[in-house]
C-alpha cells in the first residue's frame, strides 16, 4: 500500500504563492488566519492523516458489517474519529457562534484535501455532515441550531442528506417520500432513502439526517420539495430511523451506503415549504467541490504509489544507454511511456489541487466579503466552475488512477499493493453528487447559455486578461499563445453551439459532455500557466528552491505539450452535433 | 445481472457479408466449413454460452478457493466445463491428426467470443490451452504429442504458458528459473512463476505447464531461454509442481491467478535450446488477439446490460418533449448522452468484432493457404494489426464497460447490478499479455520503424485502394474521404517521428502509446467505412432487413462524427514528442 505523505511544499505553493492566500484572507478580515497559523493548523493535521488516517486505508476496505440494523465500521475507524473529534478538526471553519473556530473555508478545503489522500472512505463520515451543517445554519430556527448544529459542530453527531430515493437519483422532481403533519407540529415522514452515504455507523451518538419528501398538499415535479431534519434518535433517546441494509459496492467499502426507512418517523420542517430543492442549491457548488476533491486525492495518492514502484522496480534497458548499469534492469521510471504516465498523474494532481483551492477562495469570499459586486463576481465564477471541477477533476483523477496501477503492470491488478482499491473507490466519483452527465447539462445548459454566454465570459476574460499580461513575456510564449487562442476558440464554439442548440435543444446534451471536457482542459492550462509565471518569477528572483520550480514549470510544459491537445478530440465531437446520436430508434440499437 | 444474449445476426453480418467467409474458407480448401455446418455449430455453441456460461458469471465474482494446496473453482464451472469436453469444444480448430476436428482456426474464435462474453473469467481455463497446444503441436517430438497434445485438444487435461517471475513481467530477459540436466535426460526445474492464470484448478485431471527457464550453460538475457513441459502431475501420478498460493485481486476473480513452486519439479525440453522466446513469437499473435478479445466482449457484454437498462430506467423528460407522457418521467435512453454512452459502446463492440474476425481469417490464411506470397502478406498484415488490436481494444473495451456502468448511475456502482464486475474484470485486459505500453512499442519500433514503414504501407495500401473505390460513390462520401485523408496523415506522422526517432531513440517511447491509440482509431474507421458499404449496399439491393442495416449505417456515421476526431488530441500529442517527458530528474517527480 503506498505511504502517504501530504504534498505541504506544493500546497504552500498554490496556497500562498500562486492564490496569494495571505492577502486574502486578510483582505476578508480573517486576522487570525496568519501564515504561522495555517502552517501550524496544516502540520498538525498533516501528521494525524499520516500517521493515524492513511495506515486505516487499506484495511478499510474489508468493509463495514450490517447486522441487526446496525453497523459497525472497519478496525479503528471509530478509534479515528474519536482523535479527530477531540483535535477540533470538524470546527476549524465553522461559526463561532456555535463553537465553531470561524477560520475561512478555504483552509479546512486543504486539510479536507489531506484527509480525503490519506482516506477517502473514512473522511466521507465526517465530509458528509457539510449538507446537514449548511441547512440548519442558513435555514434552521434558533432552537433547530441549539439542539442540531452544536453537536455537528462539535462532531459528536454526524449529518447526512437523503435524496435518493429506489426509482429516482437525477430527477428528484419524482421522489415519493411523504411528510404528513402530526399534532405537535413535527411531521411523520415516510418512504425509503437509498445510496445515503454514512447513514448509519457506529462513529458518533447521533446521526442528522436532512430528508426530502412532499407535504400531502404539494404540487408535482421540483417544486413540491420540502426539507426536513429527521434524527437517528429522538432527544428522549427512542430510535426514529431505521437502516435496512448496507450496498455491497465496488469501492469505499470503509463507508456505508446505507438504505433507509422512514416509517411515520418523526421530523421537523427546515426551510420554506416546497422550497426544498432551492434551499439546497445555495450550498450545492460546495458540495460538489468536496466530490471533485476526490479526483484530485485520488491522483495524488495514486501518483505517490506509482512513483515509487517506478523508481524501484527493474525492467529492460532505457533506449538510450543503460542508466542503472550495475543493476540487471534499469529502474522503470527510465522509459518515456511510464514518465508519460507518471506525469499526466502529476498535471491533474497539482493542476486539480490549484482549481480546487481557488473555487474555495471564491467561496471564502462569497461567504465573508462585505463588497456586493465581488460577491456577485465570486458566485458568478464559482458558479461556472464548478460543474467543472466535480466532472472534469473525477474523469481525470480516476485516469490517473488507472494510470498508477497500470504503471505497476501486474501487480497493480492485486489487492495487496493498493492501487486497485484506488481505482474503485474512485470510480463513484463520476457518478455521485450528480454524474458527469449531470454536470455537463448544468455547465453547458443552465450555467453558459442560460446566462447567455455571460457566465463564460466573467471567466474568459480573466484568462484574456493574463494572456494579454504575459504577451511580450518571452518565457511565458510557450504558454500564453495556446491559452489565448484556446481561450478565444472557446468562446467561439459555445456560440456555434448556442446557435444550433436554438434550432433544436438536443443538441445541449449531444454536446454537453465532450463541451465540459473541453472546457475543462482549457481551465486546467490556465491554471498551470498561472503555475508556470509563479515558477519563473521565482526562477527570476534566484530562488534557492531551484529544483522544486524547475519541476513546475516542466509539468507545465508537459500539460501544455502532452495533454491539452486532447481539447481538439472533444471540440471535433461536439461540434459533429446531436444527429447520429439521435439516429436510432430505441428498438434498433442491437438486433438479438 | 446482465443476460447475456448472443449477437448472431451482427456475427453473420461480420463473417459471412463483411469479410465473406464462405469465399474465404472455400478458397483454403477447408470444405467443411459451408455455412450451414458453421450456423448449425454457432447455434448449438450460443446455446451453451447463453444457458450454462452466462448463468455462472456473477456467481464466479466470488471467487476461488485455495486451501492445502488445491484450488476449488467458482460453483458450476466444474461441471461447465464437463458439458464443454462432452460437446467437443475444445478440439473445434484442432488438427484432425490427433482429435481435433479440422476447421479454420476463426470459426473458433467466432465461438471464443460467445464463451468470453458469457463468461471471461470460465473462458480462460480452456483458453489458456491454446499456448500449450500451439507449443507442443509445432515444437513437440512425436511422443510429446501423443501424450500431451491429444489431452489437452480433447480438453481432458488443460495447459498454461508459465512465463512471469516476482521480479520480472515485461522483461523475461532477467528471469532466474532454471533446469538442471536429469540421468534420464529430462530437467530438474526450480523457480517461482506468479500470475499463471489457470495454474492451478479443479476442472480438468491434469494440467501441462510450459514453462521459461534457463539450462546451465545458457547465455544472458532473451538469448537463453528454454521451454519446458512440466505436467501437474506425471504419468505415474505423483504430483510434480505444486500451487503456492492463488492471488487476490481486483477481478476475474471466477479464474485462480496461481503462484506455482517448481522444486526440481521434473520438466522435458520442448523446442531447441536457448531458442524458446523465437519459439513463443510464432504464436504470440493468436495468443494477443485472445486478449483483444477479452475488449470487444466486455464491451458487448456492458453494451447489452446497460441497453437494457436505458429503456427501462425512467428519469427527466426529453428536451424536445416527452417521450412517454403516460409515465412520470422518460425512459433515460431519450436522453443524447445515454445515447452517446451506448453509441459508444456499440461502436467499439461491433468495430472491435470486425477488426478481430478479420485478423482471425488472416491467421486461417497463414495456417492453410499454400500461396506463399498470400502467406507472407497475411504474417504482415497480422503482425501489424496484432498489437492495435490487443491494445487498442482493451484500451477502448475497458471505457466501454465504464460507460455502461456510468448509464446505471449509482446502480451501476452497486455489486448486484453486474455493471461494476465487467469494469473488474476487464481491467487486467490492458495489462495481461504485454501491457499496452509493451503493445506501443511492439507497434511503432519493431512492425513500423524496423520495417523501415514497409508493415505499415502493406496495410494503408489496402484502405487508400479501399477509398479510392468509393471516390466515385456519393453515399460513401462522408467515409470515405476522412478516412482517405486520416490514411495518408497515418503515413506522414510516422516518417516524421521515425525521423525525431533517428536523433533520439527515447521518441519511440514518447510517441508510442499515443501513436498506437491514433493508429487504432483509423484502422476501426476503415472497419466502419467496409461495414458501412456493405450495409449501403444490401439497401441497395432492396434488402427485407432494413432497420438492421440502417442501424449498422447509423453506427458509422456516429463512429466518424462523434469517436474519430479523437485521433487529432493523440495526433496533437504524440507530435509534441519526447522532450517534456524526459526533463525531469527521477527525485524532482515529487517534493514530499
Amino acid at each position: 500500500m503506498p505511504e502517504y505523505k501530504v504534498p505541504m511544499r506544493d500546497t504552500q505553493f498554490v496556497l500562498y504563492e500562486l492564490l496569494k492566500g495571505e492577502a486574502h484572507y486578510e483582505k476578508l478580515g480573517a486576522s487570525d488566519a496568519t501564515r504561522d497559523m495555517i502552517d501550524a493548523i496544516l502540520t498538525e493535521g498533516a501528521k494525524f492523516c499520516e500517521q493515524v488516517l492513511s495506515p486505516l486505508h487499506q484495511a478499510g476496505d474489508q468493509g463495514c458489517t450490517f447486522k441487526d440494523g446496525e453497523v459497525t465500521t472497519p478496525p479503528g475507524f471509530k478509534e479515528a474519529y474519536a482523535q479527530y473529534v477531540e483535535g477540533g478538526w470538524p470546527s476549524l471553519s465553522a461559526s463561532e457562534e456555535f463553537g465553531g473556530q470561524g477560520l475561512p473555508e478555504s483552509i479546512a478545503t486543504v486539510f479536507s484535501e489531506f484527509v480525503s489522500t490519506a482516506n477517502w472512505s473514512w473522511g466521507m463520515y465526517p465530509g458528509l455532515s457539510h449538507g446537514a451543517k449548511h441547512t440548519i445554519d442558513k435555514f434552521g430556527t434558533d432552537e433547530q441550531k441549539e439542539t442540531y448544529l452544536t453537536k455537528l459542530i462539535s462532531g459528536e453527531w454526524t449529518g447526512t442528506m437523503c435524496l435518493t430515493e429506489p426509482h429516482c437519483g437525477s430527477d428528484l422532481g419524482i421522489l415519493k417520500s411523504k411528510a404528513e403533519p402530526n399534532e405537535d407540529g413535527s411531521y411523520a415522514i415516510t418512504g425509503t432513502k437509498i445510496f445515503i452515504s454514512a447513514g448509519e455507523h457506529d462513529m458518533a451518538e447521533n446521526i442528522v439526517h436532512i430528508v426530502l419528501a412532499r407535504l400531502p398538499d404539494a404540487p408535482e415535479g421540483t417544486k413540491g420539495i420540502s426539507l426536513f431534519i429527521v434524527p437517528k434518535f429522538l432527544p428522549d433517546g427512542t430510535r426514529n430511523v431505521t437502516c435496512g441494509s448496507i450496498e455491497h459496492k465496488m469501492g469505499i467499502h470503509g463507508n456505508s451506503t446505507a438504505v433507509l426507512n422512514f416509517d411515520a418517523s418523526k421530523g421537523f420542517l427546515i426551510g420554506p415549504p416546497n422550497k426544498g430543492l432551492n434551499c439546497m442549491f445555495t450550498f450545492m457548488n460546495l458540495a460538489r467541490l468536496g466530490s471533485a476533491m476526490q479526483g484530485v486525492a485520488a491522483a495524488e495518492q495514486s501518483f505517490q504509489g506509482a512513483l515509487t514502484y517506478a523508481k524501484d522496480r527493474l525492467a529492460m534497458r532505457s533506449l538510450s544507454g543503460p542508466k542503472a548499469p550495475d543493476k540487471p534492469a534499469d529502474p522503470i521510471i527510465v522509459h518515456p511511456d511510464v514518465r508519460r504516465m507518471l506525469m499526466t498523474q502529476k498535471a491533474i494532481a497539482e493542476g486539480g489541487r490549484a482549481m480546487i483551492y481557488y473555487c474555495s477562495m471564491l467561496g471564502d469570499t462569497i461567504h465573508r466579503s462585505q463588497d456586493e459586486a465581488e460577491i456577485k463576481q465570486a458566485e458568478d465564477l464559482l458558479s461556472l466552475l464548478t460543474p467543472i471541477a466535480k466532472a472534469f477533476l473525477t474523469e481525470t483523477g480516476y485516469e490517473a488512477t488507472n494510470l498508477g496501477m497500470q504503471v505497476f503492470g501486474g501487480h497493480g491488478y492485486i489487492a495487496e499493493w493498493g492501487m486497485e482499491q484506488i481505482v474503485r473507490d474512485t470510480r463513484i466519483a463520476t457518478i455521485y453528487e450528480g454524474t458527469t452527465g449531470i454536470q455537463s447539462l448544468d455547465l453547458l445548459g443552465r450555467k453558459v447559455l442560460m446566462s447567455q454566454g455571460e457566465l463564460l465570459r466573467n471567466f474568459t476574460k480573466i484568462i484574456h486578461k493574463f494572456c494579454q499580461a504575459e504577451a511580450d513575456n518571452a518565457d511565458m510564449k510557450e504558454f500564453a499563445e495556446p491559452l489565448a487562442a484556446r481561450n478565444k476558440e472557446w468562446g467561439d464554439v459555445t456560440m456555434q453551439i448556442g446557435m444550433k442548440a436554438m434550432q433544436d435543444r438536443e443538441e445541449v446534451g449531444a454536446a454537453s459532455v465532450d463541451y465540459l471536457m473541453y472546457s475543462g482542459y482549457i481551465t486546467l492550462a490556465y491554471f498551470w500557466a498561472s503555475m508556470a509565471k509563479t515558477a519563473l518569477a521565482a526562477l527570476a528572483a534566484g530562488t534557492s528552491e531551484q529544483d522544486f520550480y524547475k519541476a513546475k514549470l516542466a509539468t507545465a510544459k508537459f500539460y501544455f505539450q502532452r495533454i491539452l491537445p486532447r481539447a481538439e478530440g472533444h471540440k471535433g465531437a461536439m461540434l459533429n452535433g446531436a444527429e447520429t446520436l439521435m439516429a436510432l430508434d430505441p428498438e434498433h440499437f442491437a438486433f438479438l
